[in-house]
């Protein structure tokens, strides 16, 4: 079965807004009895430092999923599944987000980063999962008319995500700040399209 | 009155966008003083079973929704009331996912195991009354050159659902974990489309 | 300023999904300590019951929502506010929805029951203005081809709704249950399209 | 990379439609045991006030939105960023919703209240970016046969807002009342569309 992607694109948007419009939730509101209502909210810096990763972090993945749909033209049902799997990564951010925000600073940061990285490690497979299988010859998912070359520079690209995020990942041991600053670092890499200068002189 | 279907997919996907990202609110967030931080996650896995079978769920449900309106190409306010119906049922899914979080591995899992069960049993249900009011010849709803042993494999897939769910539902009684791996195996079932090949068999 | 409708209707769809989802989010999931599951689950008849009703009534207004704008072609400034309008009081439905569910069947259940009603007292008027509104001859609005004598029942059955909902307000003070059967019977008379016939007789 | 905006406003069709109805979440539902309902219910107006403010702050934000992209027919990674950055303000809105819900009428409302409005001041520097980057002749985003009347209209009246807002965000340390009233008024302006004749007297 092929269809058109509109819906799958209509779907995976509400994912995307709802879970980058979610992370607020978790901001604790300071009560009147709690303390200087100031000091309160500049307490609470853990928790605007994971809201603005994290929101950065899905608005980019969206980007790349919008960047991957101006090439995909046709969907099947391995599509649809891969596509959900992303999702599954991308609804489930905010929970880690809540955890660092609740410990970063605090004894168990160390944890609270290592979930927050590892979602990030599978979410970076899951980006790479369905788009090669989006890409693959066989499938004529893509556009007849797609650029080759467009296409073979997101696959470089992407192709790094998992490795950088392992890095990410076991970063965390060693430094909680520094994953984080390597995970925002990422975040602009994959915000930006895969350049063809770039690319060339690899 | 007949309307085009495009903006009941596109409530319709609003709806299932929501009640899948909203299934990672009912996580709880193991605050900085109730102990090891690791072992806090670890305790909470019931949580992330019930997220992970109800994400699974709706998605598939999704799937299914997104399989029927390639078919359904008119609306009238029958298929707009039924339709109704079976997002009632959707929209509901995160309280008995809640529920059953909370409860697996306790003392009173099986009431939870019913309410789940349950709830699944009742939209399959939801599922065949829209699909039967669409295809129904008199109603014209389908495509006009819609392929009419497409309609025919999902009308009898689907009519095992109902039946397949209430079985689910009885072993609730007998064994939990049973009963979730069975609900586990009719998502997978309703997942793929109804092969031409399978139905043929029987 | 003209404008074509489809993203008021898209920006529409998703206020709509949205408030129709959040309201399981208010009824409470009881926890492992609080008595037998079953017996617990029972006894939050209230909240199912509201959960419910403002399904049916949000679910219908959509239905008029969607109806309204097969006929409505054309956006200005105007439309968009009273539109707005319409959708503070579909936000707003969670709010007396839980107050509801709270205490329905406590001693307070009739400010409860005033408070829900008359938010639906103040849907109704919007739902009025919004049409007059765009159904005005000199805007031009409506499709170019729209069909008078249907524009004209919409007109017709819109006109009850204040007063209907205003005795519905007036018989909280009386008797809860009465009104809330009230209400429902309201639902049912906004969710079928205005009939000619019902019309012609009177 | 230039694709249609089709895409751009769903996704921010969304964000707006979820962080508008999340709104009603922040106010708190008087339990049965707390005291009289409706003296309870009546206790929480600032939660009531603040809820309308934003509501509307947030409806206008989405006309001024879907005003701006009956301009923009283009769209590149320039916008997609700068769209971003003005949904990120979008779904903070809440947070300083209902730190003033909480804090109006008590001892620390000038912080609440210079929160709130701060966050208004980002807003319209953001909305400023987004157009300014838009309307730039070199880009040629906008439609080609726009009205540069109606550009040009649009750029004077943004202009004000940073100005303006950053008046109601002094005005916090005089009056909260005072701020407040200043940030209805600004909503009003920025609900209009620009009109020649205003523009043109200046």
């Amino acid at each position: 079965m092929t269809t058109e992607t509109a819906r799958v694109e209509a779907f995976s948007d509400g994912v995307f807004a709802i879970a980058i419009t979610l992370l607020i939730l978790e901001i604790k509101i300071p009560g009147p009895g709690s303390g200087i209502l100031s000091a309160q909210l500049l307490k609470q810096w853990p928790s605007y430092v994971s809201f603005l990763i994290s929101f950065s972090f899905i608005g980019i993945m969206w980007i790349n999923h919008h960047r991957l749909f101006t090439h995909i033209k046709r969907s099947d049902n391995g599509l649809l599944f891969l596509n959900l799997l992303l999702l599954l990564g991308v609804t489930a951010v905010p929970f880690p987000t809540a955890v660092l925000a609740v410990h970063l600073g605090q004894g168990d940061e160390r944890a609270a980063a290592l979930l927050y990285n590892g979602t990030y490690f599978f979410i970076a497979i899951f980006f790479n999962l369905l788009w090669r299988y989006a890409a693959a010859d066989k499938r004529k998912l893509l556009a007849a008319d797609v650029d080759r070359n467009a296409v073979h520079r997101i696959t470089r690209q992407y192709a790094f995500g998992p490795l950088f995020y392992l890095i990410c990942l076991g970063l965390s041991w060693v430094s909680v700040p520094a994953s984080l600053a390597v995970n925002v670092a990422l975040a602009c890499f994959f915000a930006l399209p895969p350049h063809a200068d770039l690319m060339r002189r690899r």
